[in-house]
């Protein structure tokens, strides 16, 4: 290797980039990157290829399901790039589809990990609470014609709030290695004909928060006395908990990390 | 024609139904009825002549533009149908897409025609006012950048308030015999990154709610003082107002009729 390219070399240094995203999940198959489906997760690696010109892996912090959508999931990834680590917000959005947007990109420590770290997750479960549904409302709420007693399902949020073996709100198919996890508040509340799940946590199972609000909507509707949520939470098992609410109500919100970002 | 025929002809009395219709508009080529495009009009036409079996024309209140949504805009139609007048919100629902719905239907008098009687409608136009568009609020809000004053937009909008010739804040290519129409109020509030303008009137010329919102973001963003509305109006000259706000922040809210239905 000659001198100049061991120098150029050296220049090329490495920076770790942390992007905030929005996105409407209704056309994808998820976040998580998959060979032969639209993605996030792949619509966003292939963005940032195109802008540096080099392939590019990234790390997702939460796979959010098809048809679920989010205001702050977040995805780090490494570049040699010399564009300024603010910048890529701007230029990453110029090659996106317009149903994802990058609200914030900044540099984070090269051994950020946004699924290693301890972290906290904002998320929300939207309930269209009408005789009929509202079509403008069909892409981001999930629609329940019974009356919802939201009072009900706040006292019922409350069992749900500390340290917890979630198994009886995780679904089948879970790899897992324990179900314990913590809930640091939980609360409903309702906005006209709008009620709003808000839960966040430390981290949540697969399909937690929509099994918490197929199980909150039957404590709403009277299937399910408030107090049941004890016995419920005690089960430990999926069968006892309410159904699994439809994707497209859930918003994950944002997330805080433990090291500063 | 025999006896029995008389009697069942007899029997088939017309009523006229009027419906509150609720739309996503995005997909639609406005709400008017045309051959060769998928319109609201044409079909809700269509699900109304699936259910009775006969060729159906309707009467429509409103005729929004393409990609403008609703809550409740109303169409009439005359049948011989026996199903009761209130069933066909849940009949006509059940063969409609999901993005249009009918709220509610119910028997009117066959004289009563939505566009001849005096009315007052209610529209909102909505505004995302964040530094980056948000994907889940993209189909239903006009996003704007810059950042807006919500208050000098309210007081812009208080000289619309009354009987006025509207010919700035109308396109060309209206038919309107006259310009003049009677806004009832105008308001302008803020909801976290969220501005909505709220006009009650009597009749609206051809784009001009949009017209109005366009020409109240340029004064939130400080081009346009707000004691320049007067001048605005008084000049009676489109090119002197804001640019057609897009369609996709625009809702017609609902409709009041003189006659009760």
């Amino acid at each position: 290797m000659e001198k100049n390219d061991i120098l150029q070399e050296k220049e090329k240094r490495i920076s770790r980039i942390f992007l905030e995203i929005a996105y409407d999940g209704t056309d994808y198959h998820g976040f998580a990157y998959q060979d032969s489906e639209k993605t996030i997760e792949g619509t966003v690696m292939e963005a940032i290829s195109k802008l540096t010109g080099v392939n590019c892996e990234v790390i997702g912090a939460s796979r959010t399901d098809t048809g679920v959508h989010a205001y702050g999931n977040v995805v780090v990834f490494d570049t040699t790039s010399t564009i300024p680590p603010e910048k890529f917000a701007a230029a990453l959005n110029s090659k996106l589809p317009d149903d994802i947007r990058i609200m914030k990109s900044c540099e984070v420590p090269a051994d950020f990990h946004p699924r290693k770290c301890k972290t906290e997750k904002t998320y929300e479960y939207h309930i269209l609470n009408t005789r009929i549904p509202i079509p403008t409302k069909s892409r981001y709420t999930c629609h329940c014609s019974y009356t919802l007693d939201e009072k009900k399902m706040h006292q019922a949020a409350q069992y749900l709030v500390g340290k917890h073996d979630f198994s009886s709100f995780c679904a089948a198919g879970s790899q897992a290695v324990t179900h314990v996890r913590e809930i640091l508040s939980c609360d409903v509340f309702r906005d006209k004909d709008e009620i709003t799940i808000r839960v966040v946590g430390g981290g949540f199972l697969y399909n937690m928060v929509r099994i918490i609000a197929g199980t909150l909507m039957d404590v709403g509707r009277g299937k399910t006395p408030p107090t049941d949520m004890k016995k419920i939470i005690e089960a430990m098992d999926r069968s006892v908990a309410g159904p699994t609410a439809p994707p497209q109500g859930l918003f994950l919100v944002g997330m805080k990390f433990k090291k500063d970002v």
